[in-house]
């Protein structure tokens, strides 16, 4: 069956004028990186729901990880977050990566996991807890030199609960010094990706709320920063997508944490509430990929694409899997979309038209193309069903309870 | 300067007819419940920052309770969570309580830390988990006979992250099935005050999301059920003193759970954020507080006022002073409305007159009249400062760290 | 191709266990009303953009919505508003729609464009007005029954702008005299739809501002009450599908307004935002339509499906052909389902399965089907390439500009 | 008693530390500007309300206007809307406005009412309907240049229904080019003041949709472009203040359109739905007037401070009154605020006595300070009560119904 469908999937795609050859090509390089923490339990201020099996290390953390990878060949890289993936020897935790066929990803500081940082990390009033969360970023810089990552993510939880509680605008100048003082030490090749949110687990104002204030950062600092958009990060009915538009315009989109929500920071798995604005979001993308701006170009092929999720009820692996399937899938569809025929429409004035051309894409069934894909590259037609017949998921439950956790 | 503030206060008041005999008896009648969980370590997902000198048992939060009443005046109740407050004999805390001038108010049920509960409690799919849900609100109301509790609490995390999880039809059957078996325990002085939230901790669904479907359960179980309006359980724009005002023209507004939030269930200091709307809800029960109809009035008489935060970063009852202080403060203003004037404006169609009238009590400074009613009261004038400058802060520091929190 | 296709899915849903049969059976029963008012001029506050071709009476609305139907199958009624349809003989309007092939679908009275209703009409203040008002709906009611409708669907703006401007309970007092006195005339088979809205015009309090208000005025009128769900009436986040869900349990469900919004109440094209969402709507409906309680079945064969929509700058009946069809694709997808497949997993306390399981069937490309149904009903493939290919779009421009409009 | 309340007032600032000389000469020297379009009918896209003695001419608006500047004593300029203000004679506008003792404030172009603007203005796609839209501009800037207006306020409602109407990233270029054009048109003293907002009318995406677009849009053209904070124009949530210190912060901050909001842009009278807000906006204005750096206190000098809002059912003179009152009310309470009293307790870690700093200015009861203001000034003590009492409120329903409107 899957043949005869992959036979008509193409047909009707060459009817329409796609080449699937580069819808293929694009797909085949589809990178997303899965993150360590992802891996370890989690849950909401009122349970941590502990699982069995759930790993007890970094270095089990990548071996979970690098099955994900096995099954989909999307994900061979792996973001870590320090001190949850504190080892002694990075070079080991690098080389257990390379022998799992992967890589470390982005590293990520945390700077609201110590006492000190009640009150805020570099935006606190008090100078010594500056300089000592300074010495934690410059750290990180010095692992990803020892792992080999390229990408610093950077999320501050920095902000107030109440009016007066600190000054904003002298937090915002802490906040730019700090970011000044790690990008100084940055290698040439590495870029720090400045991450928002709106709220929480600030409550009355976060320092870095929105795109605007990450991208005036970045703007400031140099070409080695970059605004970092987490889906979940956003006020009720913000257009994410626009956003993504600007600043790929502006050079400054240096990559995503998918996720999904409803209500506010959900954590939900990517593309299970709004599938369709993770299509939207590609579209835009896929519209920047094919600018006749170079840099544009570039800023398109630079960003990179993470998973930052807390699976608090799921089984951690298998969620892991589905969340990267349905990123791949979003953007399989967004390959679909004709943009000549968007344009056409558009430029017409034919609204209906316009929407139609991007909404159609949406519409098809890309399993066949996935499939095909998948095939091609040697890998299960179907994921999911390959890692749950796997012995893996028994194996592990041998690790018991207890495992790593925020 | 109190006493000539208090005096041109009454001058300013009698010449709007504002009969201040009755808004000072009112204001001595005030009650608002503290709650145990209040007094130790809380946080967000994120983080639980432990403080020195939180109470390490039952005992001890009533301690602290007493503080906050011994000051203030207003909270003679303490309401409980079980097993938070689990105690060996009830007796024996209702007796501490006593000897602390303070009672037992409500009994909290807790039907979300049980790891059996990951995917819901009285609606979880699994009969023996459902059975052992309504055995945990069986037990309550037991403690609630033992501790002289006249109020039961019930929040339910129960709910849904994905769509499919759960059967939302069967799941609603099964929520009036437990709610049920607990009804028929009450014995006749006790009430089932049944709170709503719109999400948190579960993301896709939750069984009991607003006002309407916790007010229509409270109908089908009989008229000692009644809806508990958390202030900070809506989605963004509930107009909550509307459903105040619906909800005691139904006769069916049990009390609130009073906090505050800018973004989703932020649990900061009630009126921090704004103290206007506080006000309007007083504003709505004040107004039905005169009606002709005897039952809207004991509808009012009968509502719970309650305190449900989480402090993260204050200090733990200096907070909960700002907290009962702000309500009490909002209150007075709300004493203040001059009803006639609001509707004589509203009656001729001045939208602008009516709005006045409203507003204006707000625009005065009330604290004349709350310190003078503290002194009629013989209470500290400044609550706050009286506790400050009192030995108890200093003297609970021996308790350490690392007491109670959820 | 498009054989093959029907072949290839025909195929692959009976693999899954999906009998295609009762599918299609399903499908050709799908009836969507249409608007008349969605025919002529709308806009926003800022503008009203006239169109050359729209309608310049009630009959060449009929004549407009005949076009959708004759190339959809799907629209057999249209819905009216009083006054903006208001005609001296309903008898011939009636007949008019019966020449089309159509009857009249649901009577709208209009209560928020006469001067007198400024400060609200059944809740204004004056009883003259609020007689008025209540006229106007006994007036519908006996244009409903010439017309032959059978549903009178209500949507009321009053509500206030501040507080003070009118008094809440007192208002919702009224509110049920008015829409008592209204039930009091229907004839046995008629219904009142009740719909609800969380915002505007009215900016402080909207009189039936959520599905609870709705509900309770229909559970105190009775049994030929029940409620309309506009999509676009909620507050941000609002869980649709959750109160769908809880109205049909409730057997109060009567009908949809669908539309989509990312905002507020923007009106856009029903599916155009979130097609998931409109997809898990009818997930919830068709799992009750399988109910083993025939009350359950009776309340979703009776609910009337509705679009409401304002289509400012698309072409009106290309954007009405769109919307109808959006709903039928989402209806469609819904249909594939295997709902013993999700409770099986759901049952298993298999998160991800059971989330699959809904999924799964979202992403089918139902066009094949779709295809299949209208040749067997005799209808076009295509249906919005039908009415763009026709004359029909030419022809109605020499009605120039300036037809109907709010 | 107004005497014994404002020595009592002025005892009590004084025991806080509060120079009342300052305060009083920040107080005259507050200016708010009104709107001409506030003068006229305006309503929301259900119905206008239409009242009797609203103006009929540009020349009738800057009558009523004056009759607010004249019982305030705070709005000595009138903002204008071109075409809705177009005038033959400039120059004659501009000495009407002198002769009542006012001046022409800001220009606001108006790129929303013209039919070719459908599909947007200086972001169309077709580059006639582009260089109609820039002419406009230019038009505007010329406008300024006759009645000796310095700011250039601009919102454009430019932006799309639906993905793929428009390419968002060429219509943020095609923003840019206009808005360079037009700043290169500017004289040396003259702002371009630019506006952003969240959705509506266009209601998928916004050309310029938060303050981080509008910023971006100022850093480019230079120091004579600004950002325009509108407080109606965010999503739910934004913390407002933030955004305001942020932009003080970067010298980008260049006025404002006040107006209320509880749900979207509702434009309710500024100050009535949550007041604390607007106090707090303040409270951050005045944090930066007295930085140590020239710049940030010029920034802060150089705020316009506007209102824009339509009042629909209220009576429109009053209403501005009322609006323009609740804004120096608020501003009045800021100034109460001890900013060393806030940053001794932020700098202790002291949150609840940094909040309680803040929020203790808010209580205070500012009625007998701006009353003693007033009399200094020469003012009617009761602003509200001298319009209505005088012989205006009676003249102005000579000239009917049916004046100005949208």
């Amino acid at each position: 069956m899957s043949d005869k469908a992959y036979a008509l999937f193409v047909e009707q795609q060459q009817a329409r004028g796609i080449r699937l050859e580069d819808v293929k090509a694009r797909l085949k390089e589809l990178k997303i990186e899965t993150p360590s923490w992802g891996y370890g339990d989690s849950g909401t201020r009122f349970k941590v729901f502990q699982k069995t099996g759930v790993p007890r290390s970094p270095f089990e953390k990548l071996e979970d990880a690098a099955e994900v990878h096995k099954v989909t060949g999307l994900c061979p890289s792996v973001a870590i977050h320090i001190p949850w993936d504190k080892v002694e020897d990075y070079g080991k935790l690098r080389s257990h990566a390379e022998s799992l066929g992967l890589r470390i990803g982005a590293v990520n500081p945390n700077l609201f996991q110590d006492d000190d940082y009640m009150l805020g990390s570099v935006t606190n009033s008090d100078e010594a807890i500056r300089r000592k969360a300074i010495g934690h970023l410059l750290e990180c810089v010095d692992i990803a030199k020892e792992t080999g990552s390229k990408d610093l993510s950077l999320w501050f939880a920095d902000g107030t609960n109440y009016p007066g509680q600190g000054d904003i605008r002298r937090r915002k100048r802490w906040m730019l010094e700090a970011l000044g003082e790690m990008y100084k030490a940055l290698t040439p090749e590495m870029r720090m990706l400045i991450e928002y949110k709106a709220f929480e687990p600030a409550f009355y104002h976060t320092d870095i709320a929105d795109w605007g204030m990450a991208y005036n950062y970045a703007v400031k600092l140099g070409p080695q920063a970059a605004v970092l958009v987490d889906t979940g990060h956003h006020l009720p009915g913000a257009n994410i997508e626009h956003i993504v538009a600007y600043l790929i315009d502006e050079q400054r989109l240096g990559g995503f944490h998918f996720n999904s929500y409803k209500y506010a920071d959900d954590d939900l798995i990517v593309g299970s509430v709004n599938p369709y604005e993770l299509f939207l979001i590609f579209y835009q993308i896929l519209n920047a990929a094919n600018d006749e701006d170079a840099a544009i170009r570039n800023t398109v092929d630079g960003i990179a694409y993470m998973i930052d999720q807390s699976h608090n009820i799921e089984q951690k692996i298998p969620a892991m899997i589905r969340s990267v399937l349905n990123v791949q899938t979003q953007y399989a569809k967004a390959l679909l979309i004709n943009h000549d025929e968007v344009a056409d429409a558009a430029g017409r004035g034919d609204v209906l038209g316009a929407e139609d051309a991007v909404r159609k894409a949406f519409e098809f069934d890309v399993t066949p193309l996935l499939q095909a894909v998948r095939e091609e590259q040697g890998l299960p037609v179907d994921p999911m069903k390959a890692y749950l017949s796997s012995s893996y998921p028994n194996d592990i439950l041998a690790r018991g309870k207890g495992g790593a956790s925020w």
